[in-house]
């Protein structure tokens, strides 16, 4: 057997795209701390009650579960960092007023989310807390799409949802937990035959509300489709807000937006405006987020919420090539001091310089250094290596 | 039940903290990246085969086991990056001549290493294979100083031991395996009743053996100890070759040096020189590390190697402090293009910029703000908070 060979979906990040994804990493940082982000950074490892208290079922089948040698009890290692930050702001900062917050790490899934995925994702994210009105979705939507320039991903664009619409229907119409869960099924997987048959074999539903449910799935394209959801759905003021809300990010938005009605990514734990943002050369979304008002009731705690996160390695695939300088070969300074002073100092610079080793003269192809420390009339100072 | 309490010797890390360990985090890597270490990154989990070949018990029974849902076999948590970097030396990268590498990230340990110590370590660290000269281990001891100097911890000093002294003495007495790890025992326990005993007991054991291994737990102290060692330990080409290497060591140290020719700290996995660094503000060793030239022979490409690693959280406890500006509160700029453009040239030049979302003026003394941005005859600028 070798002894080597990584788990599937599992795998090692080699030097170039280690420091791409560093490089991105305190990009995305810098970013959400100069916007007033605090980087918080929760535990790997939480109990299962901590971690899936408040969260779905697709969550807990993902989170591999471990026990505790000092309790006995059962822990589960983060397969989400949203829910752990939540904690945070529900209990250990513990503020009244609007707390921003920001994370980043490995997060780990039993199986991958889709053939394409990896089960090692580098999650990194924001969240406002604290801030139930549109300005917080305004202001997330806006750090999103600062953050993807910033990456330099080409093609951003937006899907924006809004899961009160589909909520206030089934409220309205007082539709019962089983049909609504069948319901939700058939409109997330756009199945509209399913669909069709569902709302004509429901029971003492009124015209109105049938209606707005086989509409849904139509309400999906560009800005227009706010009007004509508008126009047709009927007026209940949740419906009137959620239009409102998607009509103001539309107006501020600077990457093309589009709108999916239907679109009830997280209903289970989503509240308010839901959203995936794309790019060019990322299969999926390259990050998602939303409103998620009840997220801290699990924790005692009820505070609204909306925030984005994104995998750093889809990122990384997706973003700007970086250009940095090919080291430096020197040698090793030893006791000559004049070296060792003018290595230390094109490294305070930022530059690479890579101290020459005894006896791996020939192997020196391999550092990929194309310009050398050599004494030039008395002084050291940096040359090209002729090839 | 409390939900959101976090299992024992595992921790949250806070804004303030966060902040510090990413300052840290980062000047380390930039420092590594600067001598040449590359950053790699390898995954949280992999089958124990690969995570445990060629390391010892200690580290099996540190490691929290899981069962991959994909394969059916065993998977492990990694508990220490160092093989994980090992392991992509010899088969990711493959060169022959040297390979400098950088790594960090979250280890987790099933059991604290001391009451002390956290369960979630994040292990930070540099190494050099493929040359197994004094001059590489001269190198990761000038780069460990120097990432101690610019953490600006305080009293930092080293204590150096080298495991060729011990095993020289075993080779040469012909030391059976049993008594060799009974004596390995009692010498690192400092169980110097113990050690007279069994080599009191010891048959067949030379006179010269057993004074030196009788004398291996005086040898410790300043460079006073080399001098010594080299007058009474018995004349073998490995003793020389150890008690010059850390001559040379000891002579370009710059911070103080002590040793211990009775510390075997990893002795199944060490080879040479093994050193911990201690500073003021860090109860055990704030950096460990040595010469382990075996490492690499599980994964079937054995390589010399030599390096050290760190825990950020530790380090973090005795770094200087960071200084960081207040944040700057502001209005949401909504459609003044005016002050979007001067928060836009605050955030670029490094200032926390925080917008005011309605309704929490009240709290805003939570933000920490001290300065705010006005308008003062039409134009925005940075202010005074008054109190």
């Amino acid at each position: 057997m070798r002894t080597w060979i990584l788990p599937e979906y599992i795998d090692d990040i080699l030097p170039a795209e280690a420091a791409r994804m560093e490089f991105l990493r305190r990009r995305m940082l810098d970013l959400f701390a100069t916007w007033g982000y605090e980087l918080v950074m929760p535990p790997l490892l939480e109990y299962v009650e901590s971690l899936l208290t408040g969260t779905g079922h697709d969550l807990d089948l993902r989170t591999f579960k471990l026990v505790d040698q000092l309790s006995g009890r059962m822990m589960g290692v983060r397969a989400d960092i949203t829910p752990q930050v939540a904690r945070i702001d529900a209990h250990l900062l513990n503020r009244e007023g609007v707390t921003r917050l920001a994370y980043t790490g490995s997060v780990l899934h039993t199986r991958p989310a889709t053939p394409a995925a990896t089960r090692e994702p580098i999650q990194i994210g924001a969240e406002i807390y604290g801030h139930e009105g549109v300005e917080s979705d305004l202001e997330i939507q806006r750090l999103l799409c600062k953050a993807l320039e910033i990456c330099g991903v080409r093609g951003a664009r937006m899907d924006v949802g809004h899961v009160a619409v589909f909520r206030a229907l089934v409220v309205k119409a007082k539709i019962p937990a089983g049909l609504e869960s069948e319901l939700f099924e058939s409109l997330q997987k756009k199945d509209v035959p399913g669909l069709r048959e569902l709302v004509g074999a429901a029971r003492g539903l009124d015209r109105a509300s049938r209606e707005a449910l086989l509409l849904l799935p139509e309400l999906y394209g560009g800005v227009e489709v706010l009007a004509k959801a508008e126009k047709s759905l009927p007026r209940l003021p949740q419906i009137s807000d959620a239009l409102s809300t998607l009509k103001r990010l539309a107006k501020v938005c600077p990457i093309p937006m589009s709108f999916d009605l239907a679109e009830l990514r997280g209903y289970h734990y989503h509240s308010g405006v839901v959203f995936d943002a794309y790019c060019d050369g990322v299969a999926g979304p390259v990050a998602r987020g939303g409103r998620y008002d009840e997220v801290g009731k699990a924790f005692g705690r009820s505070r609204p919420a909306t925030g984005f996160s994104m995998d750093l390695r889809e990122l990384a695939g997706a973003a700007a090539p970086i250009r940095e300088r090919d080291p430096i070969l020197s040698p090793a300074p030893n006791s000559d001091v004049k070296l060792a002073k003018k290595i230390a100092a094109l490294r305070a610079s930022g530059e690479v310089v890579i101290e020459e080793l005894p006896g791996h003269e020939k192997f020196r192809a391999e550092l990929g250094c194309t310009r050398r420390l050599a004494k030039k009339a008395g002084a050291w100072t940096v040359q090209p290596i002729k090839r």
